[in-house]
């Protein structure tokens, strides 16, 4: 069965997906916030297996005290970690490189995978196995942060699929990476 | 006179405007080509009186050759010079803080400003003097290179006055700065 691995992340017009420390309320500014507008995300939640996420947005989300994912949680982290009790069936631990963990995903019978949290979209864009980009551009700049891009291997092109416009300033753009062959 | 300064450029998605090197050339894909598409490039032109830029900005286009700037080029620089002789009337050398360019500017009856190159900007958009960012969003991952964005003395909130999607995956957003008053 094909695997299916999309990113849907929000990103200050200059590149960063959180404060230096990790922050993420300044998304939350209430100038942002449309009533009855989720900004696709409840859509696409539906239209996913699983989420694939780094230890570190694991923590992150953890921190925001109540669990909001129905869809089950896949965390890439070389420790097997003790799963909270709350969290049983939900959360899963995963290691290994993305290739294997596509493979061990599908196994499991997820195939339209969630990759989150910048690390885990920079090791997955680079292993060539993210097949979709939906971003959101906050209309703000912060000036420095954890960036959502990182280093690749070669210059990637992407092809832009859609573009949408949101009168809180949001725009979101959706692209599919265009992989070159390589032998 | 109210000065106004206006910023139209090309960023890579991960927000760069050139390799590490200083090539431009990704930009110039044949791919990117539309017949009769200027990007609203002419439009912009007609409506500035000058353009600002850094040394590094000036040394680049210089290296392409052909001058094909129609408008005065202020080249900010600490030392004054030698203008070269084709360029004679077309280009002049400014020294200063950022407001003071702008009297400076003013004074010459140059009152919409081109403010182009990734320091000159920052430095602008950090003096809180930058009126309108236009900026096209090329439809590729480069990883590295010079950034368009830089560190900001706070974070910077900022008005999306439109966006244009164009057949080729170019996006081009324009937004106005927010300054927050300070005393």
């Amino acid at each position: 069965m094909q695997t299916n691995c999309s990113v849907y992340i929000a990103t200050s017009l200059d590149g960063f997906i959180a404060k230096p420390d990790g922050d993420v309320n300044w998304l939350h500014d209430p100038g942002y916030t449309i009533e009855g507008e989720d900004f696709g995300y409840n859509a696409f939640m539906k239209s996913i297996d699983a989420l694939i996420m780094g230890r570190l947005t694991f923590d992150k989300v953890l921190s925001f005290g109540e669990w909001h994912y129905k869809k089950p949680v896949i965390v890439l982290s070389k420790k097997r970690r003790v799963i909270p009790a709350h969290l049983m069936g939900k959360v899963r631990f995963m290691d290994g490189e993305p290739p294997e963990i596509l493979e061990k995903a599908s196994k499991q019978g997820f195939n339209h995978l969630y990759i989150d949290g910048g690390k885990t979209i920079q090791q997955f864009l680079n292993a060539g196995l993210i097949d979709k980009l939906i971003i959101t551009i906050i209309p703000v700049l912060l000036g420095e942060g954890v960036p959502l891009f990182g280093k690749l291997k070669a210059d990637l092109k992407l092809e832009l699929l859609s573009s949408s416009k949101f009168g809180n300033g949001f725009t979101t753009l959706t692209y599919k990476p265009i992989y070159q062959e390589t032998s």
